[in-house]
Parts: structure tokens; sequence; C-alpha cells
């Protein structure tokens, strides 16, 4: 039985994965009088008059909602939202088991970004933050931006920044063994969707100047004729030499690979294409875009794929967990640009040691969150 | 300090009343690969190709919403969805210890019917089935029917259902001790609420003849020119010998009275207005239409209240929890007239030897959502 069988039977036999706990015992009628009425009346008429009180009365504060409408679902794309469920489900145990926090998931029926925005506003006096997830792209963008900006609590899409982040924690580490800076690098994302885009932005950030940007047309450059505006806007901020053509093309002198996109897309020979010691990131997931050790033959100094069967797995649960702890801990009203830094430099210097086949942390490690968490409310 | 003081400083302590918990353990690389990546896709794909198969492979089959609008909570009225959280995190863990059900709290912000309605449709693929809360009349009604028609999932107000079943249960083992039937039952419903309409409805069902309902201008007749729509319909339905006046006009041969609205509107001389050996359910909370003692010195047989420091505690928690959960077991598409029915014949048999002071269950009783919930399953 592979690990597909094994997992639909356990999902089967255990009927999903969440259930929802109760904080309060309930064998008396006290207890009874102090949970519900007359009692509780007391909590409602606290927060009539007080609406923040809500903070301290309810749950709230503790809850996230993981919502999808299951339009990119893991590497199975537009699979719809009652199928992303599980996934959902699934981000919500590992919410709880790595960070403490009581996720809930929600799958949107609607294709309408109005509708979408809409729904979370009216749910959200339910939850303390907003975890998006699963959500294609370019709708992905407008929905995170617009309810960052509409709702008062965190609000963050990680298929993009959770992804960015490890990336860039990552990447620090890969760079810094191989004797260079972020300002050395020379890199090549291959991949212009949520994770593709967020990682650009976020390694601008951590002043990486040479940075250029494939999808599955090639290098999106100036002779492209097809650009919509997202990925017009991506290249005016990327590709300072004007590269075009091919993904290969886009391979000579590199000195960092990125991929988050098909897997499969990489030879060996166009890793030796790249400038001496590169660094290869091969997230497509189940399939990378190189197997460790053909991008080794090819040169590669450092290798990290998205899979737990080999080193450096670039995962986003060493990421979401604690970045959401931290805004949750800190009150914070959103996930500003300095706590995804913050996130991200935790997160590499966590790992004591780096070592070509360490460059970041172990996925089970439950110290990770903390520390990201830590550093996270510290930026806030 | 009192029960208000207690469950202030309490519900401050916990921090609220429900968090979520994993049903699944979560420590081995292959625990993470079973709940999430990449196993999790098995279940993902299998629910795309056969939707059915959500019900198998994830928790929905065992989730209720609990969803108000604050628009009429608890005795409080009108005070808002964030004020209505605590009551229904309370419900949740209600449902949990009694039927254990897992329900979680959505409070939300619209008044208008159709974002309501929308709303609730949007994100319904996580739960089974829905309870409706704390939401004023006549709104109330218009919400549940919709989400009724346009949901495949039950969809119950418990205000209106979970009140009457429980009612209709007490009343059946109070008419009996008094000698009478249903059809000998002369009923006085002073409320034209929620809970007032689904009563009244109920008991005729059960056989009433002979009901008249109050409100607070006094008695629903042919004389009342103020009627919206909602109480003529009521009116068409009820009054057969066309009783107007004051609530104390309608009380003179009554031998049940039935009060869900407010406090204190009940003497002693109305009861002594009422046939020989009357019942009297004052069920406003916290402050009963009259006080046990007073209505029994007036010449009450049977008395019931809402309260939990009298005897003969009305109380929903002996309907809902075993009405959802005989609904979720039997994998219903709605909660039907015969299934209310049955919840609340079941309720009434559940009290082995009734007498006045015990005519219906205590609420702590564990045995009575089970025994409901067989009753409501055989019923669907």
């Amino acid at each position: 039985m592979d690990i597909f069988e094994e997992s639909l039977e356990y999902h089967k036999k255990h009927r999903g994965k969440i259930a929802i706990a109760s904080k309060v015992p309930l064998k008396t009628r006290h207890d009874l009088s102090l949970a519900y009425t007359p009692g509780v009346a007391a909590a409602s008429k606290a927060i009539a008059e007080n609406p923040q009180a809500l903070w301290d009365l309810t749950s709230r504060g503790n809850w996230v909602a993981v919502v999808t409408d299951g339009s990119s679902v893991l590497g199975l794309g537009d699979i719809g939202p009652a199928a992303g469920l599980p996934v959902m489900e699934g981000k919500c145990v590992l919410f709880k088991e790595f960070a403490g926090i009581d996720a809930f998931p929600i799958a949107l029926k609607t294709r309408s970004i109005d509708e979408f925005v809409r729904t979370v506003k009216e749910i959200s006096l339910s939850f303390g933050a907003v975890n998006l997830e699963d959500i294609g792209a370019p709708r992905c963008f407008e929905i995170e931006e617009r309810l960052k900006k509409e709702l008062d609590i965190p609000v963050m899409h990680d298929d993009q920044h959770g992804t960015a982040v490890v990336v860039a924690a990552a990447l620090t580490n890969a760079l810094a063994l191989t004797g260079r800076s972020f300002e050395d690098a020379k890199v090549l994302v291959h991949g212009a969707g949520a994770a593709g885009v967020a990682i650009t932005k976020l390694l601008i950030a951590f002043g990486v100047k040479d940075i250029v940007v494939a999808d599955r047309k090639g290098v999106i450059g100036s002779k492209r004729n097809d650009l919509p505006p997202m990925k017009k806007e991506l290249l005016a901020m990327t590709n300072p030499n004007g590269i075009n053509g091919t993904l290969a093309d886009g391979m000579p002198g590199r000195n960092v690979f990125i991929g988050v996109s098909v897997g499969g897309v990489l030879t060996k020979d166009m890793v030796s294409l790249m400038e001496k010691d590169p660094i290869v990131f091969a997230l497509a997931n189940p399939v990378p875009e190189i197997m460790p050790e053909i991008a080794r033959a090819g040169g590669a100094a450092i290798v990290a794929t998205g899979r737990s069967d080999f080193p450096n797995q670039v995962n986003n649960v060493l990421a979401y967990p604690g970045i959401f702890r931290g805004a949750l801990d800190a009150k914070a009203k959103k996930i500003s640009e300095p706590m995804k830094h913050a996130a991200a430099r935790a997160l590499a210097s966590y790992v004591k040691n780096p070592r070509p086949d360490s460059i970041i942390s172990d996925v089970l490690d439950k110290g990770v969150a903390r520390a990201v968490a830590e550093a996270v409310k510290a930026a806030t």
C-alpha cells in the first residue's frame, strides 16, 4: 500500500481530522450556568458595552480561518472547494500541533472575488486571523489585497508568503555556505504564480539585485508580448540585463535557481550553464524540477526540494504556524513586511550549523514555530 | 460574587470556551505525510471524482454551524453579533458535551436576509447541519425557510423548534397527570415571536384544537387591526372562539398557559380565572411570567419555568443535541415535522414516572440526547 492508498484509508477511518474541544468543564448545574444561561449574559453584555472585550471573553483571539476556493489545490490544480477540504483540515491539524492555534477550514463555493471577500468579512468575528490557501493566481493577489485592506485582523495567503519566507531563510544559509551575499545572487525563479511572485518580491527586499522570472512560456523579458498586467509589473522590477528566450536561455551565469512550478523542467546540462557552485531549489511537488543527484552531477553545490525524502525540505509548515502565532500573540492588525522578514531571519538563524545538506530546519522540529513567533511578535 | 460576576471572570480566565482538537497523531514524518502532503492528495482526488466522498473523508458529517446575527440574544435583545458570540460558544460546548457534535460559532455582521442566506450557503461545505440561533422574529422565519429550501443539509432555528419540542414533551406529561389529552387542552400562548409561533404550530400538530395567542398588546383576535402578515396567519389557525382583549381577558377557562415572552405579566388572580387545576409554563428568563409559588397559590396544578432553581426546567438543551445527533446520524437532508414530533415524544416518554414536579428530564441527564437521537433517526 503506497502513501496515497494509506492516506485514503486513514481519512475514511478517522472520518476527517478535526473536532471541537471544550475548554471548560460541563458536569454540574453550576458549570452549565457559567458556560451558558444565565451566566453567559454577563459576557455578552460586557461585549455589547465594549466591543474590544470580544478578544478577552471569547476564543476569537486564538482562531484562524483557513479559507480556500479550491482553485489551486496542492499540485492538483482547480479541483474545487469540496475537494480542497481535506487539505484545509490537514492545515488546521498542523496549526494546532505546531503553534497551538485553533484553525477552522472554510471552503467557499464562489468564484467571484467580490463574493469571496464579502463572505470572509461576514464571518470574520469568529476569527483572530485569516489564512488564505490554495487559491489560484492571479485571483489570489486581489483577494489578499482587498481582505488586508478591508479587515482589521491579519490576513496572509500562505502559498505566497509562507513559501517566500521559507525560501528566503533557506537561501540565506545557502548563500553564506557558498560564500555569497544576497547582493551577489543572480537568481532565476521558474514559476510566476502565487509563490513565484512572492518569492521574487521578498528576495528583492532582502537585497537581490539581479533576478529573472520565467513562466511556462520562457523568460519574462521585454520581447514577450503576451504578458498580463501582473507579469508586466513583475518584469518592471526584474530582469535588469534584458534576458529573453527559453528557460534554458535564462540559465547561463545564474547562481541560484528556484523552481516553484512544474516538475522535470531542468536538465543536468542546464545546471552546467550556471555559475560555478550554484544553488538549486527544485521545489515542485511531488516531482521536482530536477532530481537532487542529477542537479549535483550538473555541478550544483546545494540542492533543496519540497520533499521529505531528500535533505533540505523547503516546506511552508516551517513558517506559517510561527507567523500566525506571533501575529495573534501581538494582537497585530496585519502581517506586515517587517514581520515576514523577521520570520525569514529567525528561521535561517534557527539552523545553528548550516551545512550543504542542512540549510533549513527539520519540519518536525517543534521549536521552530516558537522561534519564528517570537521574532514576528517583536517585529509587529 | 453572583453567577454573572463569576461567569465574567470565568470567560476572562479561559479566554473563551472552545478550541480545535486533532483527531489524528502528528509526531512522525509519516504522520505528516498521511494528514497533509503528499498523502492528502488521495482524499482530495477521491472527492473531486465523487463529491459524496466528502462525507466519508472529512469531518463535515459531524460539524454543525451555530449561526446568529445577534438580533435577539437570550433575554438581552438586539445586542449585535459580537455580543452574541459567547452564547454561540456556549452552545457549541453543549453540543459537544451532550451529543458529541463538533459545532462552530458564526456571528454574522449583516442585517440583510439575502446576505445572511448567501453567506451560510457559501460556507456550508464545512458543515453537516446548521443551527440558527438568537435571530429575532420575523426575520428568523424567512431565513430558516429559505435556508431549508436552498441547502441540502438540515437547518433548524433552535429558538423556534427546540423550544417547541421541549414544551410539547413537558405538556404531554402535564396533560396526562391532570387527566387531559391534547384535544382537551385550552391553551393560551403568551408571546408571538420565534418560540410562540413554533410552539403554537407544534401543539396544533399534536392535536390541540383550542389555542389562543397573545402578544404584548393583548390577545391576537379579530378586533386587532395592527397585525402584520405573520400574526394574521397565526390568527387564521388559532382562536376558534373569537376571544379579544387583554391577556387577562384571554385567561378565563383556559387550562394551559405557556409564557415565552416577558417576565412578571401573570398574576395570581389571572391564574385563578383558569379552569380548575391548570398547567402554567412560565418560561421567560431570567424572570418568569409568574413565580411558581404564586402560580400554585392561584390554583396551578403543575408549574414549569426556564430556570434551573425550580422543578420542571424547560430548556432547549433537552432537545437540540439529540435532534441534530439523530439528523446527522441519519444523514438527513432536512429536519422534518415527523422528526420533531418523534423528538418530543421520545423526550416525554424518557420520564419514566412523571409527577407534578417532574414532567421533564433533568438537563444534565446525558441519556436524554441519545434517546432523542434514536427517535429522530428512526423518524427520518
